[in-house]
């Protein structure tokens, strides 16, 4: 099942359940079990939100190897923690927005985004997809000159406003772990891969994290991205005002959001 | 003022200002004016909260020459930002708990709490303070062995459930620069400073932060803590069960907090 979190054009925002054209509507809130309505929208009279507002945004770097390779850093031998903060998180059709503070050096990264669906502390690999929702398609944008140049820690490249798209939606049915990704930047393809190639897959990542904190419903994990990212490029491809950022995950869906400059 | 966020023996939770006896309850949420009801409560019919649920947990480290200088790191010169997600935020009176993941490291960090009171994006140093709703104290909890030299990023080893404890209270009337600030360990004072000594004070860090991202109210900022932490000690001085570890900063109060292991 595909779940959307949208709005329609009075401001009202629901959970919906996508279908080819019309969106059906859930009663309430997602975590306490799906309850689909008989009450559809087409999907022309309505928008698309960031399916989540994630309480937590956790963050593994060098997921994959090919990417650990082009940004210089070892294949890391536990996940690579970071947290990106709830100012972020955007939705399909959101600008990113080069933050005036750090317009230069602005890069995208392609990311399964696995979705909490309940409260997670202290779970085997065993049991971890038991506690996830599903999956949606994230952009785990980075000033890459905070993060690596001039601070030693990466939150602050990692937290500008928009900085974390999500969406379209949760796929609730997917094997996390064996899906194409790619992402396309102003219609050229920059990434390509698949999940498989992760170093630490969806189980051992919910696991893992699940002994570092309680993680909670509607919380998110950005998994990684594959190599290509611009910084690893000759010269480095930076997102630049006018571009468009195209993460695409089979079986889930595209993710599109604009690049603008700061007004 | 002085506004807490109190518990009732019915567990009905609601903010209060603080007298000498008892609470006076406060209608409503705090961020969109403070209406003090009537109706008050005595301090032995209700148990303190963590003031807020903080939306973001923004800290900053290296903020007092005398600490950077027992971390062998130099004074930065600009704010060290990392993030601490809402997992780690408890209140009065509630454990710091050693986790099984990390258990034997874990070092205190006496702070001065930062608690935004309206949405702040891109403010002057010079405004910066009237984004402020007041300050409480805080205890930056570190697992060390995770911080400093298992992972090169932050992030787990300050993200551990129950390592920010917050409290006891907001006080909105306060030179947040000229603030008394001490830790005491189960009885032995091991840090002492004045906030004087911060590097970067209250207004240069919410001007800074503001500019990296928005700040929603209920957020707050850690600014950082004095020299005294245990692993600048030798031999060094972790948390173990049984502590108590209290923060005392001048014209808030005192929070207090007892340290158990993971069961």
């Amino acid at each position: 099942m595909k779940i959307a979190k949208i709005q329609t054009h009075d401001g009202k925002s629901s959970y919906a359940m996508v279908e080819e054209t019309d969106y059906c509507l859930i009663a309430g809130d997602i975590f306490d079990g799906i309850k689909v309505t008989k009450q559809r929208i087409p999907h022309s009279a309505a928008k698309l939100l960031a399916p989540v507002q994630p309480p937590q945004v956790v963050a593994v770097g060098l997921n994959y190897r090919a990417h650990a390779k082009e940004s210089n850093m070892p294949v890391p031998s536990a996940p690579v923690v970071f947290i990106k903060t709830c100012n972020t998180v955007v939705g399909p059709g959101d600008a990113i927005v080069l933050p005036s503070m750090a317009p230069s050096e602005v890069d995208y990264e392609a990311e399964l985004v696995i979705v909490i669906g309940k409260k997670a502390k202290n779970v085997s690999e065993t049991d971890a997809l038991s506690y996830v929702l599903g999956y949606t398609c994230g952009n785990d944008v980075s000033a890459r000159d905070c993060q690596l140049r001039l601070d030693k820690q990466w939150a602050r490249g990692k937290c500008f406003d928009t900085f974390a798209p999500i969406g379209p939606w949760i796929e609730t049915e997917l094997d996390g772990d064996a899906c194409d990704i790619r992402l396309v930047l102003s219609g050229q393809e920059v990434q390509h891969s698949n999940t498989s190639d992760m170093v630490f897959n969806c189980r051992q990542l919910v696991s893992y994290l699940s002994h570092c904190m309680t993680l909670y419903p509607g919380s998110i994990i950005m998994s990684g991205t594959p190599s290509g990212v611009g910084m690893g490029r000759k010269p480095p491809l930076w997102l630049k005002h006018g571009d468009t950022a195209t993460v695409c995950i089979a079986g889930i869906g595209s993710l599109t959001n604009p690049v603008v400059k700061e007004e």
